[in-house]
């Protein structure tokens, strides 16, 4: 007499978290350094040590006011923040009104896709893509539709889209730095996007919104990430501290609802009545506190870029085809067969633990997660080695 | 374009915070001592020393691991602390799988909501009753069934009950001890409801869950509170440490789907798969922790215990009419008028800031919050004063 749609949803944990559990079991059994664990983008780099420091100063605040309930929208003083940090970043007219507060960049998109389409709308995704879309999208009562990133650049297919988008879109969700490929779509990617936006919402007459999932916009190794806003002004954009700060566990994060668009109030409001609809009261509020401590603070790519090298040299050497990634810290390889739950399986074996991409929406490939420490990178070599070794016959 | 609905909930802000905000402005303009803010239930009990301490222990650990993912029912050493506690307290089988870590009360009961219903059917409340109730029933695509609570004890009606449980019944919202009543349902009443629901479940073929929503469990003034899963197993216990530790804007609470269900393993599974589509990923972790560190800790209720004497006698001695509170932290007045909006309205006035019935769903009431410093209500007394005379004329 349960949910059978929560039930389904229950009972079928994704395919990266299943990885993760086997991983944990796995490491318990045999150590934890002889498994490579490239499941999960549970970021290695701590957190800022300004984060701990504002943690224990407001520690000393007075408690009741501390821990208190902050407005749904967050705490003023961070909303602020948050919106002067976007003005003197992007150069955009930020108004703190148009900030609000979410645990993480789940709840963002949960909440932002609930408030700009009515249940039958179709939200366009570019696969592969973040498996959870699909659940939030149902969730609104919108059917996804997928469309294929242009290879072999992984940038949006423009003419793709064109033949996707129609009288029932209400929003396309785009993720740049993106996972699980790494690209980093180009000022000039994004302008065509606009362009056929413009072009789309005149010709169907109803506004199509961009949801801009961004929480991997500090990690880069060179590339720039044009703010959506300032290319297509109907953007949400939905950031998370989750990765900048490696706070994943702390659920802070914020949906910024463009200034630049003609509806911001409307959408504001209706931003504000999903969160109340799907259960959040408001952010936690001690790390609402520490994120407007260290909104300037810088994120800690370094390591992230020593993995990458080692990782696309290592395999690269070993014969592996990968998407060479500009930001977030996956690499897209191809599996050695077409069938990659096959493929990932038999990484398994080898202790290799690899999410296969079907779950991403595309066959063929595999994700790994180099958010790992810089051993297990080194380590893992003779593994994918032997791997390589075992199709290659 | 849009979404209606989340629109129409973001527009329309709950009276409760109206209020809340009116006097954080009033205060503002003629001083926070002036304002008697009765509104809001944001604890005035600073949290346990025994936070500040774990806070600050755990700020010592690593932090990649410290601030990291949970799996999405939470750190399995908080829940196995939680199952324990709950197993030592109440002796029921609580099992560490059985308890879902949440952002508090409020996501527990969204999740728990349309855990075990289907749109289309009903979820009755008791009125008076937590206006988010509402919203949150609609979520799921369910349609609320109110039913008054007994006058003048305001327990458990079980023949209103009787009445309005019928074929597409699906849960029970209970909510002891009260917010906004005070009121704390005896043992003999939840064998009532019990056995009411059994008969019930024979009667219809169907499964009816009791979802207990109780964060203020630990609030009360000397009543007994049962354990609700050892009167009917088919509960689902939605507990907060919003209140017990003074912990409102931190978000944690868990969901205890009872042991004793026949379906238990089913219901959890649907509660994971809940959470999911309703955007969360995991509580946040730090607080999870504090929890764990925290759990046998008692909460501080003697301040409340003497705001409520303070009041009642106070107010009795004026001759307002009340319902004498055996536990939360709310006291339920007749309005002096039949119009509970418009006695709001007069009381404002006098700078009196006092929740109108109509939003818990009753006409002719205010709920007055006491956890608010003795100071507040000492001087509020010639305002209550006033505002009676006005009506007596």
């Amino acid at each position: 007499m349960v949910n059978e749609r929560m039930y389904g949803l229950g009972a079928e944990p994704s395919a990266i978290r299943e990885l993760f559990a086997y991983g944990m079991a796995r490491k318990a059994e045999i150590g934890a350094d002889s498994v490579f664990d490239f499941s999960i983008g549970n970021p290695s780099v701590p957190a800022p040590d300004a984060v701990k420091q504002a943690v224990l100063e407001l520690m000393e605040e007075e408690p009741s006011a501390l821990h208190g309930y902050s407005p749904a929208a967050g705490d003023p003083r961070v909303r602020a923040a948050v919106a002067d940090h976007i003005r003197r970043r992007f150069d955009v007219p930020a108004s703190p009104d148009q900030v609000y507060l979410t645990a993480g960049a789940a709840a963002g998109l949960a909440i932002s896709i609930c408030a700009v389409t009515e249940p039958g709308d179709e939200v366009v995704v570019i696969a592969p893509f973040f498996p959870e879309y699909q659940v939030w999208i149902e969730t609104a009562g919108c059917t996804r539709v997928e469309v294929p990133a242009h290879v072999p650049d992984f940038q949006l297919d423009i003419d793709a889209l064109d033949a996707a988008i129609g009288p029932a879109t209400a929003a396309v969700i785009i993720n740049s730095p993106n996972n699980p490929v790494g690209a980093v779509y180009t000022r000039e990617n994004l302008e065509a996007l606009a362009a056929l936006l413009a072009r789309k919402e005149a010709e169907l007459g109803r506004k199509i919104y961009v949801i801009s999932d961004e929480p991997y916009r500090e990690i880069t190794y060179g590339a720039e990430v044009p703010y959506v806003p300032c290319v297509w002004p109907r953007t949400i954009v939905c950031y998370s501290y989750s990765k900048s700060f490696s706070l994943p566990g702390e659920r802070i994060g914020y949906i910024y609802v463009s200034d630049l668009m003609d509806d911001a109030a409307e959408v504001s409001t209706a931003v504000a009545g999903a969160g109340r609809a799907l259960g959040f009261i408001c952010a936690p509020v001690l790390f609402q506190r520490v994120i407007a401590a260290c909104i300037d603070e810088p994120s800690d790519v370094a390591s992230y870029a020593e993995n990458r090298r080692l990782l696309t040299e290592g395999l690269g050497a070993l014969g592996y085809e990968f998407v060479e990634p500009d930001g977030a810290f996956y690499l897209w390889v191809r599996a050695l067969e077409d069938d990659a739950q096959a493929f990932s399986d038999r990484a398994k074996a080898h202790e290799l633990l690899l999410v296969p991409s079907d779950s991403f929406g595309v066959p063929g490939w595999v994700r790994v997660s180099y958010c790992v420490s810089r051993a297990t990178i080194e380590r893992s070599m003779p593994a994918f080695k032997a791997l390589m070794e075992e199709y290659r016959g």
